[in-house]
């Protein structure tokens, strides 16, 4: 039963690394989108969405099913929680790849993002990336060091985000509310997906220790 | 044994509740100190804050608690899964009250609103205290109707948020691009709080028919 049970818990495991893969590229193709215009690739983070949303409702059955099947107690119910936790956290990152996707469409074929922003956005794109990948890892291979470099690459998400408003802000910005607007909505969907790549690496901390990371 | 499981039930839902009231509480209090720039109402919120996370937590626990022991199956389980999620849209609905209670207080003892909002984000404010009631209510006495209705107020909100995009690009837009972004950061918290209530009710109406809303 109880190798039984671990040979599920090994199944949900590889769904939310498929998961994590999966919004990884998600974000990755909405960021081409952004930064170069590209309405197919906007295009095809949009339609993606919903295979994420499939995916993370296909963990949540497969839980239900383990759940109901198993009833695990003690640290095996923990990991079947935790599983939930961490598929709401992904398909929601995955939302956040589908908006910065939609929000390029909407200035398509203009840039939704103006010159002087593509640094700080390729930056946080690259942090955001980092991110999912290392998600994607621990999952495959719980590693609570790396899961705690989450948070230092939040911190590094919330510095380029601090420095977006700078731009934005600064006496000279050319560009209007418009773009502004965009711009910091923009921000915050980048550094949302940070916050849920964070939650997602507490969860699985959680996992590995036991413990709850100090916050 | 069903019987103590229905009574442990009685006490998750009695939480939800609470919870709810407390949500709805906090962005009654955050829309004060948003509109009127009233800083001990905005300091307040931010304290109650930790509450709530508490409360979600305490949800959380009891809910491991009631899986471990009585290993619930079919529409019991269905029901601790669902409460699990109304829990976890209820705590972002209080961070998102968080979000304006401190937008309020960065711009203390200036508003953070100007007069031409006022009306727009009353509005917004007035139709996602609808939406907390109505989870409120719904927990408390389970009715798939009240439930549903989440989904008209959800569209009237998106109504204000683009009559609030209509006013700050509009070209008379006197205040410059710093309080555009704060009007559009404060747009997206309510219009996201209302977003988690769709959520909270939908989970509640497939608890309580057993089918998922169409979407």
């Amino acid at each position: 039963m109880r190798n039984e049970f671990h040979a599920d818990l090994q199944t949900v495991s590889q769904l939310l690394v498929e998961l994590a893969q999966e919004v990884r590229a998600a974000m990755r193709q909405a960021t081409r989108a952004l930064l170069t215009a590209d309405r197919r690739a906007a295009e095809a983070v949009i339609a993606g969405d919903r295979d994420i949303d499939h995916r993370y409702r296909d963990v949540e059955e497969r839980v239900c099913e383990l759940l109901a099947r198993q009833a695990p107690v003690a640290s095996d119910l923990r990991a079947m929680i935790t599983a939930l936790h961490v598929a709401a956290d992904l398909e929601r990152m995955g939302d956040l790849a589908d908006h910065v996707a939609k929000t390029a469409l909407r200035r398509h074929p203009s840039p939704a993002v103006p010159a002087e922003l593509r640094p700080v956005f390729t930056d946080m794109a690259g942090v955001a990336d980092r991110m999912a990948e290392k998600i994607a890892t621990v999952l495959a291979s719980p590693d609570a060091e790396l899961a705690a470099e989450l948070d230092r690459d939040d911190d590094a998400m919330d510095e380029l985000h601090k420095g977006l408003f700078g731009v934005v802000l600064g006496a000279d910005w050319p560009y209007g509310v418009e773009t502004a607007i965009d711009a910091t909505l923009l921000g915050r969907f980048y550094e949302r997906f940070a916050d849920h790549a964070v939650n997602a690496g507490e969860h699985v901390v959680y996992l590995i220790t036991g413990h709850p990371t100090p916050s």
